[in-house]
């Protein structure tokens, strides 16, 4: 295959596994929002033709000579074709070394596992999702063994979700997380909480939807390429850098559940906006990592949208919004209420100071089992143990325990330790951000744009065209995570008086 | 390749084809109501790529040889297969017929000639539209050449909409309608007319939701499967016989026109909801033909929905939605309201009676320009005698005239006729119904299920198990046009004291 020849397969390969892609979250996103109740069964046949499609297209020969032509040519590419054949080589290759038939029934294992974990998470009955948990631990051991056979099985895990991290670099970061935050946690415990009463009156749906508005205005979210819906969960889905869309929920008696879910939502979308036209349509749209998603979505979320600054440039707009509800608070009350930090034992019910804690448990429960010194049956004790020793709860039961995420059911082994990863990167970000800018001033005056500029510069821009780890180097410099454990440890010394 | 093989190759091959149908369905439905205005462009590469997979499928060489191992052994066959055999077959033959490119040049020309239309509509400029109008002429004429050389070139394209409809069947329908429908329009526009004032007066939106929800009910629709949203022009979608969406438009001024539309796209739900499992994930589910998709959503709206007894049954509950707009209203002055005729520029908002005269004037245009009898510079004129003619109408503009629908833009001709054969086969329906059962009485009771039986029977159970003339000989009995125009004559006699 000439070179020519092999760029052009790959193009219009790409082209076609975002348009299957496309139509799989066209799908998805009707199902969660508009859908009638019983129609799951015609949906799931037409995912399941695409995901067969899709993975008919990237295990294609013809593709791999493809790439085979384009590695052979490394030196000639220019970065953005580069780029491709390094990362779509990379999901051929990791997808065929799973031998399909194995492919299939694991396909199928996960498909039934949600059931039986809804199932098992409703009756908190662990021994119901036990047998699927122990399957599901074995077949990603052993995908581990193909994906990477020279690496540990747990690290082979970790670099499928945020290449280049493994458990030497994880252990010594929640090694600092323990060994700061445990602490820190036990020191605002003996403090008094501030009153959060006044976010839980009533606030109409219809009220909350205009402020949502404003809050997308404030991000600077484009709404001709942005839209929001509602749904059961929060989240956000891009089509493309011109078409993103996130969701909120709206809970009558907490202002604060869906404004957060819109800032953090909306850093996901702000994101996805700002990378660059270059790589559309190809692998590389889309933000590089899941940690590195998560970091932009917290640094919207809880760097600025729970910082004193900002809620008081905005919430003298928010008390026109609510002046029945907010009329008698000022902006300190607000911003001490937003902030209360409490153990607790449901992680997406966390506070920015607790959250780390509860991604621990998680991360050297998996580490364990895929590890081999932990067996399945043992996972409710040790995750109640680890609660208490941690975060000082105990832990009732397993609905509220180590059934609460769906991540297991769904075949994820690596994938929780992102989300403690994002917010470390985001403070990070935030100590370079102050040193190349005024961050602060601006913010206390509503206006985001420089924040938004600085991390489109750093992080945004490139989607996929740098790797996670060049991506986090751009905006962190060397990873050190205790630029998270100073910047929590001076926050709560503020809001605490420790 | 063997016969097994074959059923195995088809069967999948369907499966695919639902998939990228549905896959295409999801992202429309999402462009009509919730996507952000200016995304229309990432939208576009990935129907483009459906599209285009779509129609790789259907012109792979391995399924034509599939296809022609069936066609040999067709009296081993079930019904099922048989007909699978026979319509894609069909699919792929006129498909194939069309040299590759050309059908590329097409679909590139239909989609710019959408835009064009767009503009020369709001402009009511014709002389923009007149260019891509005749090379779209042009190119239909060459396609009813590839589909069917030995048929005139209308007839070829009106066997492709509605198959085993031509020209003589037609002309021998519109001539009927001509003669009886013309002077009949003609007495009506004689008598005074009922007030329909009350219809406009003040209807909430949130009302008229509730409102709609009731109508669900009577049609007897499981909101299980069955959604509605809003779109600026109503329509039906079907992804299976299990998932089904109808869209409606609110206009706070007319209470009317969502309860129609609601009805109206209700009956080609119905249809839909009512196919047998039998046919699903295969090229016979939905609707057999349009004509026939049309008589049911018209027999609900019209035949069944402005009846007499029908209005009696509903407008107590009606009342009790809109007390303060319809408390001084009675049922009588209700139906007499939602039948006024009268005629006018614009067929979407065209009475029952004076509809028919509207599809008359496009079946003679296009008759005449797909025959070459007419130039498509000269379709203004025609258009506007034509109206003066049957319905005794000026036409002001070409916006009001001849640029009014989007059929010709979108390569449709031949489409027109099958929205009067609907109505046609509709009241052919109920002459045939009412020596069945009794129909009114139940009807009078707002109980629709002996009404949804019958047609469940005749129609809408065999989805495309049946070819579309023998749905309609199925549910008609030989076609016979008078049935519509008597049943028009009596309605309207009634309504206006004729």
């Amino acid at each position: 295959m000439e070179l020519n020849e092999a760029l052009a397969l790959i193009e219009s390969t790409q082209k076609k596994l975002f348009a299957f892609g496309a139509a799989s979250s066209a799908l998805y996103l009707d199902a969660v929002t508009v859908a009638p109740r019983d129609t799951a069964e015609g949906r799931g046949v037409a995912l399941g033709v695409l995901a067969g499609e899709q993975h008919k297209i990237l295990t294609d020969p013809v593709l791999a000579d493809a790439l085979a032509v384009l590695e052979a040519h490394k030196g000639e590419l220019d970065r953005l074709h580069a780029r491709e054949t390094e990362e779509l080589g990379r999901s051929v290759r990791q997808l065929t070394r799973i031998p399909a038939e194995e492919y299939m029934t694991y396909a199928q294992l996960t498909n039934e596992a949600d059931d039986v974990w809804h199932r098992a998470k409703e009756q908190s009955d662990f021994e119901l999702f036990r047998p699927c948990l122990e399957k599901l631990v074995e077949y990603n051991r052993k995908f581990a063994g193909y994906y990477d056979p020279d690496k540990a099985p747990y690290d082979a895990l970790l670099n499928e979700y945020e290449r280049g991290v493994d458990t030497a670099y994880l252990d010594g970061f929640f090694a600092e997380m323990r060994e700061k935050l445990v602490p820190l946690i036990k020191a605002v415990g003996e403090k008094p909480q501030p009153d959060d009463g006044f976010l839980h009156r009533h606030y109409p749906v219809e009220q909350q939807k205009k402020f949502s508005d404003y809050l997308m205005d404030v991000l600077g979210l484009d709404r001709g390429h942005c839209g929001i819906g509602e749904t059961e969960h929060p989240f956000t889905l891009n089509f493309t850098n011109k078409d993103v869309r996130i969701t909120t929920n709206y809970k009558q008696d907490d202002v604060a559940s869906s404004m957060y879910s819109v800032i953090h939502e909306g850093g996901h979308a702000r994101y996805e906006l700002d990378i660059t036209d270059e790589v559309q349509y190809t692998c590389l749209a889309g933000g590089v990592s899941m940690g590195v998603h998560e970091s932009q979505s917290r640094f919207y979320e809880n760097i600025i949208g729970r910082s004193r600054p900002f809620i008081e440039a905005i919430f003298p707009k928010m008390r026109e919004f609510f002046p029945e509800q907010l009329g008698d608070v000022t902006a300190e009350a607000f911003w001490r209420a937003v902030n209360k930090a409490q153990p607790s034992l449901i992680r997406t019910e966390a506070d920015e100071l607790t959250y780390c804690l509860h991604v621990m448990v998680r991360y050297e429960i998996e580490k364990a089992l895929i590890g081999g010194e932990l067996e399945v049956k043992d996972v409710p004790r040790t995750w109640n143990r680890l609660y208490k020793e941690y975060l000082g709860v105990d832990v009732p039961d397993d609905k509220r325990g180590c059934l609460q995420d769906s991540h297991w059911s769904g075949g994820s082994f690596g994938y929780f330790p992102s989300y403690a990863l994002g917010s470390a990167y985001g403070a990070q970000m935030l100590r370079n951000m102050e040193k190349d800018m005024d961050v602060w001033g601006p913010v206390s005056r509503g206006d985001l744009s420089g924040v938004t500029g600085w991390l489109t510069d750093k992080v945004h821009k490139f989607g996929g065209l740098l790797t996670p780890a060049q991506v986090v180097e751009n905006a962190c410099g060397k990873f050190n995570p205790t630029a998270y454990t100073d910047y929590l440890t001076k926050k709560y010394s503020e809001l605490y008086n420790l």
